[in-house]
């Protein structure tokens, strides 16, 4: 028998560890290595069932490897690309986790030898808490799991992609990763930053101690995103700039218009809300997944 | 025996369903009597076990009653009041489930005869689905229940509100009305206004069709107020106008500076997610219950 491929996880996070896992789970036939920074993670993601070995050198971690994935946050992609580049194997697929492509991308054809083909991935799954041990097997199952190809990247090597993407219970969807990134901008950037507002400008208010005894279930679904991790949303939000302040420019203006219904008493104000409501029942309908199964939405949804 | 006192139900929606669920459950010792606008809802009330009886004609419904609570949007709690005024009985309680209280109080001091009390209150429990067939016996469970006695509030009338609170689950908070209305626009109208503006922003968007694809767990939370009923906000809204726009402008403010962060691209930006993410943590842990038992703020908490 052949050995085993190698697959090597950089980065042993939330959505590190959970790929880890679900891949050694769903026994998708790789030799998972591991490899973070912080030996304590390494070591935590070995203990949990997330790797097979953890490897605390990363030339080490990436030089047998078949398939590496990157999944630090954004910006780390960047020096990662350049510590691995020379120690990666002829005809080895490398691929990404961050919420941003363009930027990877053009980092990956700059950094990355000719020899790799690199695979963009984007699995549209989370939680607000992070870290190995909040890691999950069942995390990515009927999430979208977006693949934007590098231009040099042979089709052996988006197949492989594909392959694990599906294998974790995702489902693969190809987009350009400028589109991508102005896309998750508004459904997945633009939200977690409404989140941190609301709760930063609730938490700063003189009142704070008798508003948050009246916060409640509302509260807490608005707000549930600002517990994430601070570094990850910082890199998003550094790597996708120009599409975060086009979408939020475009939702103050809606708050403006927002609070002048609302200052003027007329018909609209109803109107507003009845469209947003609609627009949103209809969104909730279309996800609902097959009777029985989780709802497509559901995928990585653990509410605290 | 005497027979039992009449509590009278005006409004058979979400709230006022699941109240009279409650009182019956809990067999606080009422005979519950409902009234709805709409005959249906009033059938449906009494099918599902949220009144003993419901009663077509309001004089009816009210003339024999103890306790009255109105339960409509806020904006027809001031015609209700006109409309029962004559024929509350001396000594009867009335009391509201509004989730605005100057606008009520004034309203109540301006129409009720002097010879009954005014209590008001506001249950902090909703869901985003609205109408009888959400309402649910448990969704007052661990609520805090706002109550803002109106001036000719007697004791035993401020007292009889506060145990039906307490009977239904909730824990009875005493608080000024205008206080109140400052503090549930931080809490609860400014968060149902940013799911909305986000949803108008992305579905109006060209692009909503793609957008929509990925939008995923994060997006549902931060969206889910949304598909809350249109006229009861539009109600809350232009009853708490000037809190509300308050709000809205610290809000837009923190919005402008997060972009300005975001542009210059500095460490200020992790800092605002670290506060964020810090005060929502802090704000999560206090609101946790104790071992065994629903935490607080999961009160009427059925994300969808």
């Amino acid at each position: 028998m052949p050995p085993a491929p190698q697959l090597t996880i950089i980065g042993l996070g939330l959505i590190g560890g959970s790929l880890g896992m679900a891949v050694r789970q769903a026994r998708l036939g790789y030799q998972v290595v591991g490899h973070d920074l912080r030996h304590e993670a390494a070591g935590r993601a070995r203990k949990l069932g997330a790797v097979d070995r953890a490897e605390w050198n990363l030339p080490a971690a990436v030089e047998a490897a078949d398939v590496v994935v990157v999944a630090t946050p954004v910006r780390a992609v960047q020096s990662t690309f350049r510590d691995v580049a020379p120690y990666l194997k002829p005809g080895c697929v490398v691929t990404d986790t961050a919420s941003t492509k363009a930027q990877v991308l053009a980092w990956a054809a700059e950094i990355l030898p000719p020899t790799v083909s690199f695979v963009g991935g984007h699995p549209m799954a989370g939680k607000e808490t992070s870290g190995i041990d909040a890691a999950d097997a069942t995390l990515f199952g009927g999430c979208v799991y977006c693949i934007t190809p590098g231009e040099r990247a042979d089709q052996d090597a988006v197949e492989r992609v594909v392959s694990l993407a599906t294998g974790v219970g995702a489902k693969p969807f190809f987009v350009d990763p400028t589109e991508h990134d102005s896309y998750v901008a508004a459904v997945s950037h633009l939200p977690f930053l409404l989140s941190t507002a609301l709760v930063n400008v609730a938490a700063q208010s003189p009142a704070w101690r008798d508003l948050s005894r009246l916060a409640a279930s509302g509260f807490r679904d608005v707000s549930r995103l600002a517990s994430g991790d601070p570094v990850m949303h910082r890199d998003i939000c550094l790597t996708n700039q120009e599409s975060i302040l086009r979408w939020l420019e475009t939702l103050g203006a809606e708050l403006s218009e927002l609070a002048r219904q609302i200052r003027e008493g007329g018909d609209e104000l109803e109107k507003s809300f009845q469209m947003a409501k609609q627009a949103r029942d209809l969104w909730v309908a279309s996800h609902e997944g097959p009777p029985g199964r989780p709802a497509r939405w559901r995928c990585g949804a653990h509410p605290q």
